[in-house]
């Protein structure tokens, strides 16, 4: 019977114990790299790219960055929430893995837990939205799930996820809000700090110096930085500017510091237009654990993803496109890497989420570039 | 002096001794594996997949297939051509180099030309039509070339070439009829050979069966048949039927076999569009070093490329997708693999040629994606 008073602390041997206990059931992804991509990161932008941004007229920065990117959309199910919905499943008893699981999530999360059910013999029930993706629905059903169909609204699906509980005794498996989510995304950082860390021996030397993730509902930037606390490995959050959709800067840029606890945007990084969730944000506004949360417009995310299908030849979701706009167009964060880089530079590992998406939806994307330029 | 009666024959120890002058300049790409993708492959097509052709109210074959996939996309250039470019380029003596060199060949070839002779220090002239498309003529310009425009047909950009040749001096690189060329690319097949075997040894045993490459002028399929003969691996041509698009199937079939010197189509495989080549010929019309070649229909190859995006992850240009749409719809091919491969199936390692495309060509791609179908 999983109590709250037995929830393990948010601690670096916590993310490192749940990494024991997920590690057979993920894939270790691959981190890869670009050398025009890090050639780009270190080239200061132009004055006209400046020119439609708030740093108008300004002297630009001259970071030193080499990039590695870890890739979670490689990993099974094509998003980093394995690890998430792996880690809870793990914690469970025979008895509640009989009664099965059940999450108002759609999307990455619901199509995580029924593969990580299904592991365990366990019945899933997922909340979805009549309206939702029929691929997504497709993916999510593939694993085994029952979908249950809901109306849009956050209150109308977690009344329908409150009946199934009702109904069949089913353990809830939040998104992100619970620390079993968050130390199992955090494994993902266990496996960087190693990766880029032989890598580095193997190559140029140096260490891994800071890295960069999305933040959305902060399950994955809270883990890793959890999993990277007393390290010396920065961790930076990533957000989408559009419709107010980087709460958690707004948050932390406030005084003093307040969690913002509702978000309504329509940003295309449709996985960060949640607000930060409670756990999370214990994690998140510790200066000491996450050094900062910066914002980048439409129009950088999809020179962003443009980016990395053109010249990386690899698929991203737009969501996991965020963190590298921040590196390449963030002048707040590239005048730190300059200055507190130096000549040396920075290493920077930049956290691919996910890459669920359709060559329908990339077309559309860039169809209407144009448009999202202007935002 | 580069002498006719001096050009190597096309054979395996050439392909070797191509490899060693040629491997500091190129990628060793990686070799990607897709459970997904292995699993469709050894699942007997529908019914209703069949019905909309040829092998209509057949019995569907029943192949075991285990799939291997050579990413050349992720070679320097963003194609193989770098290989073949390469290996012309280090034939060269000291004098021919300071003349430099020049193609009529836009795409790859291009691209892989210019960053080859910028690194020997030759100039490259590279004649391309004036409606070439935009991201191609940054991408030749940004390693140094010269761009010479021309006019669409062949005889124009030939004799936009040979102006260039007789006022320069200059080394005319043809894009695929030319053994150094062949030699040069059949030296990705050397490092299959090897990947593969290793990732079998450290897995489920057994050997590389087939490998399946996309066929147009035939310098890449000839290239690997070249480096494989005699090591038991067969070797498949792919084809896009479209217009006639499929020539070397066409030209094999002929009695006796004939090499079809035209070709006119605009299937979506540009990168296949041009007839096969005189050299390329005289090895793919060797059944002891081509078993076969197979054509795909536009709508089948729309369906591998959508297949590798969304499922794998990973950008390929449509020409890429050809191999892999022959190994998942070609009731001839997969009838083929499960009469040869028997219980235990083959494993058959499929190249993806070439990752070069734009986020708007993939949309526009999709966006009409049930006329193709129809064709």
């Amino acid at each position: 019977m999983v109590q709250v008073d037995t929830l393990p602390p948010l601690i670096r041997s916590e993310a490192q114990k749940t990494h024991l206990l997920i590690r057979d059931f993920i894939k270790r992804t691959p981190i890869l790299t670009c050398t025009t991509l890090s050639a780009l990161a270190s080239t200061p932008q132009s004055a006209e790219a400046l020119a439609r941004t708030e740093w108008i007229g300004r002297d630009p920065a001259r970071p030193k960055i080499n990039l590695f990117f870890k890739c979670e959309n490689l990993q099974t199910i094509g998003a980093f929430k394995l690890r998430g919905a792996t880690s809870f499943l793990q914690r469970l008893g025979d008895e509640e893995l009989a009664k099965g699981v059940v999450t108002h999530s759609s999307g990455n999360h619901a199509a995580a837990l029924a593969l990580a059910a299904k592991r365990r013999g366990a019945p899933a029930y997922i909340v979805m939205p009549r309206i939702s993706m029929p691929n997504k629905i497709a993916a999510t059903r593939s694993h085994g799930a029952e979908i249950v169909f809901s109306g849009s609204t956050a209150p109308e699906r977690e009344a329908v996820a409150a009946e199934v509980m009702a109904r069949t005794g089913a353990t809830m498996v939040p998104p992100y809000d619970h620390p079993y989510i968050i130390l199992g995304q955090g494994t993902l950082a266990l496996e960087v700090e190693e990766q880029v860390g032989l890598m580095l021996d193997a190559g140029s030397g140096g260490k891994l110096d800071a890295v960069v993730a999305p933040l959305g509902g902060g399950g994955m930037l809270s883990g890793i930085a959890t999993a990277l606390s007393g390290t010396g490995i920065r961790v930076f959050g990533a957000e989408p500017s559009f419709q107010g959709g980087d709460d958690g800067r707004r948050g932390l840029a406030a005084d003093p510091p307040e969690r913002v606890t509702e978000v309504k945007t329509l940003t295309i990084a449709d996985g960060l237009r949640t607000p930060v969730g409670v756990y999370p944000w214990s994690v998140i506004s510790d200066r000491e654990k996450v050094g900062g949360v910066f914002a980048v417009t439409e129009g950088q995310i999809l020179a962003a993803m443009r980016l990395v299908l053109e010249r990386m030849k690899v698929v991203i979701e737009p969501s996991s496109a965020v963190p590298l706009a921040v590196v390449l167009f963030n002048e707040d964060f590239r005048r730190r890497v300059e200055q507190e880089g130096g000549e040396q530079g920075w290493n920077i590992c930049v956290v691919f989420s996910g890459g669920n998406t359709t060559v329908e939806a990339i077309g559309k994307l860039f169809a209407k570039e144009e448009n999202e330029d202007e935002r």
